[in-house]
């Protein structure tokens, strides 16, 4: 009986905590967030002193960066023994984040039948299923009784990471149905594990797909653990309910940062010089894109050595064009990160950005003609300004809301820089609007 | 025996399909997107031939805003059955959104002691720990044996939500631990409850918590389910992981929207009139936002008369200004979102904003710089583009990191409007500094 196993039940543990519990006071998590305020050397003492299982728990809860940095710090014989002791998709992501030979230096120090199992999970893109699976499941025989399998639970079920299920297989180790310990507890004594999932429709996926496809299956179908299987439908491992939050968190993140030209990765605990490098390709990009609805208003400069407001006024155009055309842009980048790709659906949903926008601008656009029209008494400025702005935030809400679509269809990410872009053609084509429209009507 | 109950094992579930399989051949989660994508009439016609279990978790799964439409024209009987039968947080979600009348109808036709609970439920606050519990949970007296336990959670068990742990609770109702299945299996048949959690440190939170913080403490302890207290430590429900998964979802598509000013809760099946009342407000802002920038440029008249060159590169500074600014909101925001507040770091990562600005800024500004000089061969325009240029994308790195800081501190949505506002802030420095020099080295 382990009552000395983590304070709450947890899906997601490397192993249970052996040690007395007045030795890791704190939960792993809270440990790591410990760890994260200390400089280097506190946190090398710190984790020395920890038993190497309570070790490998926080190590695994810290963030990337301060965990790569943190084992290298560590003697290798150390290092690899909280490798060894850490959940396998946990070991996997750290040992992924190293070079090549201190990679290779843990791996010979772990033991054969463990380095054996992380090598293969090495082999998976880590932005796979394959890559965010575990392994430590429980596989049972679906020519197993349920007594039987209640059995064989007791024994495994302590080095086991899911222990809520088990996953059965026939002799061809092919996935045949998933049995939960409440399905065991409320079965006959003496019913087969087949009879159980006999009705099942399971609900796997391929190793291959994207994990963020796995976290929307997994949040549609609000599943605890999702089995990853091969094309020949054997169980690979399973994707957990922590993980996916894990990656529904990072997308979140990666989409408003990288919308913008920020790294998809950084947190402000990343290093300046990370952050740097992340940024300033895309703002060399911004540069280059604003000259373009810059040389625009080059093109105009004679009208505007003539009439100054309109440097003015073409702000207002400009701006309130992109604004309304980000607003069409972060609904649809979260709905393409939110639910499965429909392409109908999505270009439908540009039509409707048309429609708001068209609204929008209609209301904005009038009311700023109104407003102008008052201060000014100009009928022919007012109008320019009120027809430039309701053709620009149409420009905005046709490309906020098709940019990503593009993006996506052409395969890329459909956040990357999108904000970037955007803002580039509803500059180019506010300034040529109200620059042409006032150039041809107050002084053509 | 359950075998019909659902295709794999599921945290969140209303309660057992009862019904044929054949008779619900699909997944709830995918009965509702089938729904989602029927007309009213239709939909009606549905629901109506499903059996009220399944009609209640298909409509549970629906998007709020078709959910509430579909049970309107359900007649109120069956409406009421469904309600009945949905998941006790699920209903309450569901009757929150009614208008007063209707739910009071509704409400009148359920069961007494199921209305008791719903209306205890509809007294906490929506966006709180209370306001996402579920109350259907097993809960124990700790002074039960561990064979007793499982006696009675085999009874018990079917009708529950959260099947995999039982609460335990002293004689005053206070939450003394949580035992999961596996720990029963595992435990000596005649050990007491109270023994097995003796050495927990029980993770709960109160009611009255904000949910994202909730979603915050479930995710950073790797729980599945977080037990809901009130003040007096006495149990009320469970939040659970899957309902996490949800607010996680909803509260980076609110960061994300709301930063540009577009609704917390538009999705693009979002009505265009309910779209357009949500943005409409901050594109009217950002017209008033976007003339203190144009006033600036107003003030320059007269330089840009005499230059008009100038209102083509000033456009450069503010958008690069702008996207440096963008960078630094979007990491802060999403910074804020995950972690836990902490006043001090947070402050910490402003500086460290204000490095990165200086260090894109000093590179941006110097290549600008040498290729206005190669170009125009006019050494004081490129002197003041460049100096103007990372002044202004140093106040965009320190306004786009202290924005949310101060929207935090003032007890606002760190995200709300915060790029209208910086943009604002971005361009009328960039214009001011800009312009300002430029009159003064080259016209002055």
């Amino acid at each position: 009986m382990s009552v000395k196993e983590s304070p709450i039940p947890k899906l997601y543990q490397a192993d249970e905590v052996e040690a007395d519990p007045s030795e890791l006071e704190q939960h792993p998590a809270d440990a790591a967030e410990h760890i994260g305020g200390l400089d280097l050397t506190d946190q090398v003492k710190f984790i020395k002193q920890l038993p190497v299982k309570d070790a490998a728990q926080s190590i695994a809860e810290m963030d990337q960066h301060d965990q790569r940095i943190l084992i290298k710090h560590l003697n290798p014989g150390l290092a690899a023994r909280i490798v060894e002791e850490m959940a396998p998709d946990d070991a996997t992501d750290l040992l992924e984040q190293l070079d090549e030979s201190y990679r290779k230096n843990l791996l010979s120090r772990v033991p054969a039948q463990d380095r054996a199992e992380l090598k293969t999970l090495l082999t998976f893109d880590p932005d796979t299923a394959g890559g965010v699976m575990n392994t430590d499941i429980v596989i049972l025989d679906q020519d197993l009784t349920a007594d039987d399998a209640i059995n064989t639970l007791r024994k495994e079920v302590e080095d086991k990471e899911i222990p809520y299920y088990a996953y059965l297989v026939d002799e061809k180790d092919s996935l045949t149905g998933v049995v939960s310990l409440r399905d065991l507890l409320v079965a006959r004594r003496g019913v087969m594990l087949k009879e159980l999932v006999k009705t099942q429709h399971l609900i796997t996926v391929s190793y291959n797909i994207d994990k963020e496809e796995v976290a929307k299956k997994i949040a549609h179908y609000n599943l605890l653990a999702l089995p990853v299987v091969d094309f020949g439908n054997r169980l690979l491992g399973v994707v957990t309910v922590d993980d996916v939050i894990d990656i529904i968190h990072d997308e979140a993140t990666e989409d408003m940062q990288t919308m913008v030209g920020a790294g998809a990765d950084e947190t402000t605990d990343s290093p300046v010089n990370f952050s740097v490098k992340k940024r300033l390709p895309w703002l060399i990009i911004n540069v280059i894109n604003s000259a373009v609805a810059a040389y625009v208003v080059h093109l105009f400069e004679p009208t505007i050595s003539k009439m100054a407001i309109l440097a003015a006024l073409m702000h207002i155009v400009s701006n309130q064009a992109g604004n309304t055309g980000q607003q069409a842009l972060a609904v649809m980048i979260r709905q393409l990160a939110v639910e499965k790709f429909d392409r109908k659906k999505a270009w439908l949903a540009v039509i409707r950005e048309l429609k708001i926008g068209f609204i929008n601008g209609f209301l904005i656009s009038g009311g700023v003609l109104l407003l102008l029209l008052v201060v000014t008494q100009d009928v022919k400025l007012a109008s320019c300004m009120g027809i430039a702005l309701i053709f620009d935030m149409l420009v905005g809400a046709l490309f906020g809301a098709s940019i990503p679509l593009i993006l996506k269809e052409i395969g890329r990410d459909p956040a990357q820089a999108s904000s970037i872009f955007l803002t580039t053609i509803t500059d180019a084509f506010g300034f040529w609007s109200f620059l042409g429209l006032a150039g041809w009507m107050l002084l053509g």
